[in-house]
C-alpha cells in the first residue's frame, strides 16, 4: 500500500469511528462544539491571519493572479463571519432522530421513519479557507464526521482552523476526529478519498467545474455536486413587464460569478419586439455582451455589444458579462429547448398566465423552478434552510440547495409488540 | 459505435422523449393504461401461458434447474396476480406533483417542493416474468418511462407481455415507447444500459447478489439496490421470553430465501442459558442449522444441528435453514457487532427495556431497524408502501423497501411576485 494510500485509509477508519459517536452525540454536544469553536476563532484572530499570509506570500512567490488571491485571502471580517456562521447554526434545529410518519399496519407494526446522518462527509475544496469552519460546522450540526480536503494554497491556514475545530469538538466531549482534515497536499490523496466508499459515505465537492468533472470521472464514492449552472429565463408574451425587465435584469447582473446566474434569456416572439430594446438599455449600462439569435439581433441592431450566437453559446455557462438571447415561438418551445440545454439547475418563466405558469413548474425537469422571480434566489439560505453545504443538480437523493438535511438519510424504523409474520 | 450500442442508445433516446409525456400525463390517463394492460392480460391469458411455454421448453432442453424453472413458470394463478396487481396500484395515490411546505420567505418568495418523477428507470432482472408487469406498473404510475432488461430465458413471456403494456399506453393515450424492452438477449446490452446516464437515470436491479456486485463493478447511472441481506436479531436480557421465541424463530424459519431472513442471532449472555435451549426445541422442528460460537455452543451441546462458527459465518447470507449464534455481554457489543458485520439491510431488538429500544433505534445503522418485531416485515407491502421495486441498503436517496415514492425526487417551486434579490 502506498504511504498516501495508507494515511487516507487511517483518517478513513478514524472518521468512521468517530461517525458512531457523532450519530449519537445529543444536540446540546453538538451545540456546544459550535459555540467553542466559534469563540476560539475569535480568540485566535490574529493567529489566523498569521497563517493566512503565510499562505498568501507562498501564493505571490507562485504568482497566484488578483482574483485567486482575494478568494484565498481571509479577512478580519471573513473571521467574524465564519464565527458568527458558526454560532447561526446553534439555532438551526437539530435535524437528527426526528421521527415522523410513525402509522400502524394491519399486522400490528407501528412503521415510520428516523431522520440520521449519513456517517463520513469527505469535502473537497479550493482556496477559500472558510469553508473548513463552514463545512465542519455543517456536519457537526447534522451528527457526521468529515474529512477535509482545501486547496493546496491554503494549507496553513486550514490547519490552523482544524486545530481550533478540535479543540471545540474536545472541549464538547466529542472525538476530535469527527473533522480531520487532509494534512498532505499530495494530489494523490483526492484520489483516495474519493475512492473508498467503506469509510466515505458521500463527497461534497465546492469548486470550479474542472474539479467537478475530475471528480466525477474517478469517484467511487456518491457526489452532492453540480457541474455547471447553465440557467435560464423564459419571459412569455403574457409576462407583467416590468416584473420582466426586472427579473431578467437581476438575474443577469446581480453578480456574474454565481451559478445561479441566468446564462441564457428566452423571449416569446409575441413581446420580444417590445421588451428586449427596454432590456438592452438596462444590459447597456452593465456592458453586458448579448449573444443573440437571428430574430433578437433583428430587434436589437443598434446595440453596441451584439454578437451573433453559435450553437455553443446555448450549452455555455459565461460566469461573466455575456448573455445569450434567443426568441421563441411560445412556452412549448422554451420548455423544449431549457430541457435540452439545461444543466438542470435554475429556470424561470416571468408570466401573469396561470396555466402556462403552473405548466412551467411541472414540466421543466431542474432542480429550482421559479414563477416571476429571479434565478438569483436558489441558495440554502434564501431558501430558509439556515444553511447551504452545496447545491445539486443531480435527481437522487438532495436536489437543489443542499442544507443539514442533505447531509442526513431517514431509515425506516419499527415498533412491535412481538408481531411476526403470517 | 457497435450494433448494440447502437440499438441501446436508440431505446434511450426513445425512452427519454417518452419521459417528457409521462412526466406530464395526468392521473386518469396513467390508471387508464394500467386498467388496459390487466384486462389485456386477462383477455390473453392463454398467450402468454403458449409464450412462457416456449421459453420452459427451451430451458428444460438447456438442463435449467428445478427451482429456475419454477421461477420461469407463468401459471395462472401468476396471470391473475399481475393483472391485480396493477389494478391495486390504480388505487395507489399519484405520487407526481405533489407540492409541499410552501413557506413565504422574507424576500417575498415563497419556496416548497414538488415531487417529481425520476425520468427514465433501467429495470434488470432475472427470471421472474412477473417483474415486467409488476415494474411496468410502477414506472407508469410514477411517470416514468423505463426499459426492461429481463432474463434471455424469459424473453418470449417477456415480448407477450411487452406488447400488452404497450396496448395498454397506446389506449390511454401515452406514448407506447414509456415502457421498452430490450429485445436481444446479447449481455453487452446490459453493459449499455447501465453506462448511458444521458438516457437512464436509475437503474433497479432485481436478482440475486452476483448479478448484483457485477453491475455495481460497471454502473456509471446510479442504482436502487442492495447487495445481500446479513440481517440480526438481538435478543437483550430484558426481553419478554415468549416475544423472544416468536420473533426469533418467524424471522430465521418464515421463509428462507428472502433478503429480510435472520442470518444471526444475538443473544445477551444474562437471558443466553434460558432461551437458547427453548428457541432450539423451536429450530429443531425445521431442522435449522445453528452455527454457533463457543458460548453458545455450550449452552446447545445436545443439538443435533450444530456447527461451531468461524469468523465467516458473522458476514454470510445464508439463505438457508443456518442460523449463527452468537452470545453477546449485552447492548453495545450487540450494536458494535451488528454496525460490524451487518449489511445494512434489516435488525431487530427483543427487549422490554425503554432505553435500549431506543438506543437500538438510534444507533443501529441500517435501512430498517425494529423493537420486538421479525425482521420479515421489512417489505413494501407490510411497510403500507402499496408495492415495492425493490429495497435499498444505501444511504443516499432512497433507504430500506421502495415504492413509488423511491422512483420521484423532489425538486424546489418557487411563486414570486418580480422578486430580485438584493
Amino acid at each position: 500500500m502506498s504511504d498516501i494510500k495508507q494515511y487516507m485509509n487511517g483518517l478513513g477508519q478514524r472518521a468512521r469511528v468517530a461517525s458512531r459517536a457523532m450519530a449519537k452525540a445529543d444536540s446540546a454536544s453538538k451545540n456546544q462544539a459550535l459555540k467553542l469553536i466559534a469563540a476560539a476563532i475569535r480568540r485566535d484572530a490574529a493567529i489566523l491571519r498569521a497563517a493566512n499570509e503565510q499562505d498568501l506570500a507562498a501564493a505571490r512567490a507562485n504568482g497566484m493572479d488578483a482574483a485567486m488571491l482575494d478568494r484565498l485571502t481571509l479577512s478580519d471580517q471573513a473571521i467574524t463571519t465564519m464565527a458568527t456562521g458558526l454560532e447561526q447554526m446553534i439555532a438551526l434545529p437539530d435535524p437528527v432522530g426526528e421521527i415522523s410518519d410513525m402509522k400502524f399496519r394491519p399486522s400490528g407494526i407501528q412503521v415510520g421513519k428516523m431522520r440520521v446522518p449519513l456517517g463520513v462527509i469527505g469535502i473537497i475544496y479550493e482556496a477559500r479557507p472558510n469553508v473548513t469552519v463552514d463545512a465542519a460546522g455543517l456536519c457537526i450540526k447534522s451528527g457526521n464526521a468529515t474529512i477535509l480536503r482545501g486547496g493546496s494554497e491554503a494549507i496553513h491556514c486550514n490547519r490552523a482552523l482544524a486545530s481550533l475545530v478540535m479543540e471545540g469538538l474536545s472541549g464538547a466531549g466529542l472525538p476530535s476526529d469527527a473533522v480531520q482534515i487532509v494534512e498532505t497536499t499530495d494530489r494523490a490523496a483526492v484520489g483516495e478519498l474519493i475512492t473508498m466508499p467503506q469509510y466515505v459515505d458521500v463527497i461534497v465537492p465546492r469548486g470550479g467545474k474542472s474539479l467537478i468533472a475530475r471528480l466525477m470521472q474517478e469517484a467511487t464514492v456518491p457526489m452532492i455536486k453540480h457541474l455547471d449552472g447553465n440557467c435560464h429565463v423564459y419571459i412569455d408574451d403574457k409576462a407583467d413587464q416590468q416584473k420582466a425587465l426586472d427579473v431578467a435584469f437581476n438575474a443577469k447582473c446581480h453578480r456574474y460569478g454565481t451559478c445561479n446566474t441566468m446564462e441564457t434569456l428566452l423571449v416569446a416572439e409575441g413581446i420580444a419586439a417590445q421588451i428586449l430594446p427596454a432590456l438592452a438599455q438596462r444590459y447597456q449600462t452593465k456592458q453586458v455582451e448579448l449573444r443573440c439569435d437571428a430574430a433578437s439581433a433583428a430587434m436589437l441592431a443598434d446595440y453596441p455589444y451584439l454578437v451573433r450566437a453559435s450553437e455553443e453559446d446555448w450549452s455555455t455557462e459565461y460566469l461573466a458579462p455575456v448573455l445569450a438571447v434567443k426568441v421563441v415561438p411560445e412556452l412549448d418551445a422554451a420548455i423544449a429547448h431549457i430541457n435540452h440545454y439545461s444543466s438542470k439547475h435554475t429556470e424561470a418563466i416571468v408570466t401573469e398566465d396561470y396555466s402556462r405558469a403552473m405548466r412551467f413548474l411541472r414540466e421543466v425537469d431542474s432542480a429550482s423552478v421559479m414563477v416571476n422571480a429571479s434565478t438569483r434566489f436558489a441558495d440554502g439560505f434564501e431558501y430558509g434552510l439556515g444553511a447551504e453545504i452545496g447545491i445539486s443538480n443531480d435527481k437522487l437523493h438532495a436536489r437543489g440547495p443542499v442544507g443539514l438535511e442533505g447531509l442526513t438519510s431517514l431509515k425506516y424504523i419499527v415498533f412491535g409488540h412481538g408481531e411476526v409474520r403470517q
